[in-house]
């Protein structure tokens, strides 16, 4: 089956190159914006049109098509011997403001093609394949990430989103109802009968790029530390005030910023660490910043490593502000966890790979993706894709359509031999 | 006469502590805000009725009082036997937006008390006594700074000024005209009889407070040069972009601000450095910062000093941003050399000062005065006393009543030698 999979003008994937470029078009048109982006929303007109041109595309391959109580969008090709095992792929459909036409809207993409040839060259598998199109992601309209595939595991509270509203006004529930979907009757129910996703996916960063690789075998998540931080000095008239009366909160932003990301690089892979946003006051040329509130981001695929780092750099932070004389305050406001990869399923992507000769690398994740929900209860795995100049999140999201085929190719056989192989 | 002007609840000053308190609470009532500040700017209502009623109370003590074509106000005691030369004093009397009620007007408030004292005890000088109330300084509500005395000396030119407007959008010619003011005649024509401007006016700074001085006398007021500075990295995601890989705009600040800061702190006084404004683009959490905007303001009291510091932070900074693979754009938008006050005069004031016993400290200005555009022209010096804690701009701006009386006292004894003694 490799083989005939493999080979380019043969077989069911003669047109791989033209199917995954008009793919790829055709989604772009639900929620195409000005700029040549994609701004497509929960629950909003073009995320609707969306999901019911996915639900005619399943169906016109003649998969058994649904949408569960939210609005996730499932395209099923029962397995004739383990039909209760489902092998799952896919990704989310809804973008970020203003974002590109591949951030999770490629892996459903990939899946739909991927189930397409293999129906098409091998009928009816053993196991269950099942294309999945998220309703939610990104957390762009409301404020709630992950809303499609905490659904799945019984994980999203009616609570949580039934008092939060978007830009506008709408609320949650209001969006929701008007397109029919409601919330799950059993808010804790949850699928039981995934036996593996596998999720393909942008990597929205340049690593592959930088070093030349195709594919991304993804083994693990990072976890993530957030932070607001905020330094108080003093305000003074920057003329009138001797540079030693000051108590500088640029300055002591700036020495904390200094030193932190010296010890980070020094640290390296694949420890990160950004200070993002840097809001002083009052903000301008002739005063001395009395305060300056800045945020910090760090991740690493290691918790135990995640904590420690970040709890040395907390230290740091208190000793520098109390050197200057400042008060400082800390606010962790997000802790999350690495999410490590189900490594059988690594490893047999990796097999995969090595098989059909790709020019792949193990990586781990630096973005949160649908995977990270789905790897503490199901055998998960992701593959990554590059990014040109790792860009994201913007209409310039790009990748070559050669990589765009080659992540089609290794997601097929993946799913071939987790679906068709006893 | 030293004497007697010094004895406490003796001659004409026994109720100088509350002339002071009164004036500057009679003040402080036009242009008052719901903030306990002031806003008093350029040729708006609160401001003509300041200048009015300081007319009418000028007029009260007999003095010649009159407008200029722009509107300062003079109050006049006509010297007997050199009636031709001027010993003036006084300052602005508009304010910042919410500003306190010292900046500039306690100049004003203690030339005319000064002058009251000294006419009441002494009756006519032998040179000119001159109050004025300079019609603005601060540039608060048009883009332009030192309207009042700019001209007095034919600095300012109808060009400057004719196109600008505030904030609401009325243009300064019919804001000015509105109140029966117009640009002046003759553009280039300026004052010749001015033989020495003493200017009292609070610190706007920590110094005398933290020294324990009650009077500054003023030798110099600094150069000053503003730069606007934009450092070009890449903007990233934050999770997927390792360190190595990073041109981090804010890290590039902070390392440029960290060093140039402890250069500044080495040089010490009178040499002072801030970087008072910093905007990341994008400034969020979770992308790598690709640009920065960062302002950096320099002043010291020696121009050669000055230039050769700020030619060492931008040979460092561009060095710095060469090393990180990033752009920098360097605009110095601002350079003003230092203004030295007159020496003679300088020693006079500091000769009363002994003489009165007066806890004194000779001092630079840090931050820009209308005597630093008399200075160039005819003799002048000017007075601090304290501000609490520093405070300006501000509605806290506060200086201890008994400070504002020696102030007021020194003035006094200044004006005494330099227009009743030969």
């Amino acid at each position: 089956m490799d083989t005939q999979l493999s080979n380019k003008g043969e077989g069911t994937m003669k047109n791989i190159i033209q199917d995954v470029e008009n793919n790829v078009n055709w989604l772009s048109q639900f929620g195409a914006v000005p700029s040549g982006g994609i701004t497509r929303l929960l629950y909003t007109k073009e995320w609707f049109d969306a999901q019911q041109a996915l639900k005619s595309k399943f169906e016109d391959i003649g998969l058994d098509v649904s949408f569960d109580e939210v609005g996730n969008l499932s395209g099923r090709l029962t397995g004739s011997q383990y039909p209760e095992q489902v092998i799952m792929s896919g990704s989310h459909v809804d973008s970020v403001v203003n974002g590109g036409n591949l951030d999770g809207h490629f892996g459903i993409i990939a899946a739909y093609l991927a189930i397409q040839y293999l129906k098409e060259k091998y009928g009816t598998p053993l196991r269950t394949l099942e294309v999945i199109s998220l309703a939610e992601e990104e957390g762009s309209r409301f404020p709630y990430v992950f809303w499609g595939s905490k659904n799945l595991f019984g994980l999203a509270k009616k609570e949580d989103v039934q008092n939060i509203k978007d830009g506008a006004g709408v609320s949650f529930t209001d969006a929701m109802r008007g397109l029919g979907f409601n919330f799950k009757q059993d808010e804790t129910a949850a699928r039981k009968d995934i036996k593996a996703f596998v999720e393909l996916h942008i990597e929205q960063g340049s690593v592959l790029e930088n070093e030349g690789n195709t594919i991304g075998v993804v083994n693990s998540i990072v976890g993530q530390r957030r932070y607001n931080i905020t330094l108080k000095g003093q305000a003074n008239h920057a003329g009138t005030t001797p540079m030693r009366y000051r108590k500088d909160a640029v300055y002591g932003f700036s020495r904390i910023c200094t030193e932190s990301i010296a010890k980070a690089e020094a640290a390296g892979d694949p420890l990160v660490l950004t200070f993002g946003k840097v809001v002083p006051k009052p903000n301008t040329v002739n005063v001395v910043p009395g305060e300056v509130m800045f945020t910090m981001d760090c991740r690493h695929t290691d918790q135990a490593y995640l904590k420690t780092f970040t709890e040395e750099i907390e230290h740091d932070m208190r000793a520098i502000a109390k050197e200057m004389g400042m008060e400082i305050e800390i606010d962790r406001w997000m802790d999350e966890a690495p999410v490590p990869m189900d490594p059988q399923l690594v490893d047999t992507l990796k097999n995969i790979c090595d098989k059909e000769q790709l020019n792949y690398r193990v990586m781990h994740s630096g973005a949160g993706h649908d995977a990270q929900i789905f790897a503490p209860r199901v055998p998960t795995a992701m593959l990554f894709i590059p990014s040109i100049k790792g860009i994201s999140h913007n209409p310039a999201e790009k990748t070559k359509t050669e990589d765009l085929v080659e992540g089609v190719k290794a997601l097929t056989q993946a799913l071939y031999q987790l679906a068709y192989q006893d």
